[in-house]
């Protein structure tokens, strides 16, 4: 690998910075006053991409929007070889949730132009191209669908997925249309493979993992298996006074064990990185003197594999079933979506790992996204790898959401050195 | 006791068909089309009240309506004897929820009506005076105070009530006034101690337990101590898919231990007719995949005694102290109400439990009534006894409540043989 010796690279809080500058930038462009939100092909969007189309464009990109309002800016490699006809792919995205952070995604585009300008100030050439992706859809907040914009570049989007409709009932064709998209030309737009070395993705790491263990970045092993779950318990309303315990079919109470067993489960799996939650919970009638007759709750399970996932999820539903028999009640259980496990590509996370610890001067912890992100649509198309950034108390998807000036100069570091890897790896095979 | 031959007793199904036919007439006054609601000092009340009052004056007593709306029909004692100056009291509420069921209060106005009817009919001279209440506040649905008119013929109505206002913002103190009650005489109405024998009430037990047991009637022996409680657990929000389990404070999963351990603290009290239910919950923010950060729930106890129930919130309260701790939440509990029990007279449930026994030839269950009743403001001023009526399946305040012919006629047998029975005990005293 040729990391040019002569310009000094930057430092650490200087890189930091202006990443903070270009996110608060970013920030700035929203559809509320005084709250970031930023949704798939909205005017916010737009004027977030051109932004990016700048800052792409400074860093000596050649810019262009494809057809499902992605940004793609491209380097070509600085040398010759064995991967100068493959393009690194590095990408996150641009959309928002309603009063969001606003380190979630843009951080991740940021990253990848300021490593481009960082490498090019260095003076390293390197044996691939580069490629930095903003996309639009990772949220999936405005249509009910998600991962438009990797899909496409994956090569897997469901043109189904256009009739999907907004709040307002418009399609995402028409949104599409409007934004200067073109519907007819999405599967087009899909990389060829041979093409494509990797994905690499820099995210907040929305969990308190690296803030606990107090390092600025990690390795992601897989964004993870994931399955969603309606439960519904039907038991008898009966009064409160009037029902001796030995008599009564108490929704909540069979709802209350349930809550307990999925909690049990996942603890068991920590190896598996297992996690359940109840996040939804609904008691009716709900008067204080009337014995629940109806009980419906979410589950939500992830794991690192789709076994572990898939077995806890049997487990609870086993338990489930059991106590519909001694309580005497109705135990529903429906699955409402279901995610295969993205794993991340040894050679990717292999790189990372040697990447971050140079610049945490020791090996990293590997973390496993319970989140999901782009990398799960672009996982179907080639080798993906994701950095984790630590964020103050794990808290994202909220105007807290905040990350260091350091560890932002870090991640930036972090992504150039992966990429330095990466290069080193195909100098070796070369 | 002078039962007469003569007169032959009234049939078990003819006076259960008059019965249901006064119960049917009185549900056809309702403010709602198609649903039976009559609350307090309202123009259907009136409507009830005239209708229950020409049924007394039929019945041969002495009608008048108190400074509370409620109506009271006097028999004067048959005989003389050293209780010739005291009444027996026998009532009800007429009453009712919204969308109520016919036989809830009003059948013990009734079944009080009936017994008069049929005690004249049999020739029977008491040694004491009868007197049938038709209370007209039980429910507590109108004002935000409940037992008005039981309260007032205690003694123990506080004046302060006068200004609850309804939904419109009508004051009590005005809706009496427009009723024809009168405000300012309350406290002449309360009956003086020396001249009551005890209170009496038909209820339907609006549980399952006679229902279960195959017995038209039972012996309550207390209207069950109360309370009622507001606990919430504070923990904090995160992503479902990235906090790991030992890293969480999820406030639904403590809820869930502390639902469990109310239902376990109220299944060893059986000896006590414990009762513990969790009838309303919320989860904040509620979303599937967020961990819950707030939730709040309501605690409602009921036991046999005052000690029993207060050990039971101890314990309760006790258990949820610790999870604080083990889990890392906030719990808080409050107490939003509490009332203490009111116990039977042994000697009203003596007379009950022989009445009862005879009718239904063998001796009765005893039952805690677990709802609230005018008993308790009665239990102030006097002596006071219950009988309970089996329902369908136990359900009540809803249109589905329902008595048999068979039972409403065992009621009033019940409730005549009971009178005959306090007569029994007083003149064998004399």
């Amino acid at each position: 690998m040729s990391s040019a010796p002569f310009p000094k690279p930057s430092s650490r809080r200087g890189l930091g910075e202006r990443a903070l500058a270009m996110i608060d930038a970013l920030a700035a462009i929203s559809a509320d006053d005084g709250a970031l939100t930023r949704l798939y092909l909205t005017p916010e969007h737009a004027k977030a991409a051109a932004l990016v189309g700048d800052w792409m464009r400074s860093a000596g990109l050649s810019v262009r929007m494809d057809a499902a309002g992605t940004m793609r800016g491209a380097l070509p490699p600085g040398r010759s070889g064995r991967s100068a006809n493959k393009s690194l792919l590095i990408g996150s995205h641009i959309d928002t949730v309603i009063d969001a952070g606003r380190f979630d995604g843009n951080l991740g585009v940021v990253a990848g132009i300021l490593a481009v300008e960082e490498l090019t100030a260095r003076g390293v050439a390197l044996p691939f191209g580069l490629e930095i992706l903003a996309f639009g859809d990772e949220e999936g907040v405005r249509f009910p669908v998600t991962l438009t914009s990797s899909s496409v570049a994956a090569g897997i989007f469901d043109p189904k997925a256009l009739e999907a409709t907004d709040e307002k009932g418009v399609s995402l064709r028409e949104a599409l249309i409007a934004f200067g998209g073109d519907p007819s030309r999405l599967s087009n737009e899909a990389y060829a493979r041979p093409a494509v070395l990797g994905y690499l993705e820099v995210h907040i790491e929305q969990g308190p993992v690296l803030e606990r263990s107090n390092e600025p970045l990690g390795v992601v092993t897989a964004i993870a298996s994931q399955s969603r779950h309606r439960i519904r318990i039907r038991g008898e309303a009966g009064h409160a006074g009037t029902v001796p315990m030995d008599m009564r079919h108490d929704a909540v109470t069979a709802a209350a064990e349930i809550i307990l067993a999925a909690e049990e489960v996942a603890r068991k799996g920590k190896k598996h990185s297992l996690v359940a939650t109840v996040g939804h919970v609904e008691v009716m009638p709900g008067a204080s003197n009337v014995i629940p007759a109806d009980v419906r709750f979410s589950l939500d399970v992830r794991a690192a594999t789709d076994d572990a996932r898939k077995a806890a999820v049997e487990e609870i539903t086993l338990f489930a079933r059991r106590i519909d028999k001694r309580r005497q009640v109705v135990v529903g259980v429906e699955t409402v979506l279901e995610k295969a496990v993205a794993t991340c590509a040894p050679r990717m996370t292999k790189a990372i790992a040697a990447g971050i610890a140079r610049v945490q001067q020791a090996p990293p912890r590997s973390l496993m996204s319970g989140a999901g992100h782009d990398g799960q649509a672009m996982a179907q198309l080639c080798d993906f790898g994701m950095i984790f950034v630590r964020c103050r108390a794990g808290i994202s998807h909220n105007p807290n959401e905040w990350v260091s000036v350091d560890d932002l100069g870090a991640a930036v570091e972090g992504l150039v050195a992966t990429i330095e890897e990466l290069a080193r790896q195909e100098g070796e095979a070369k």
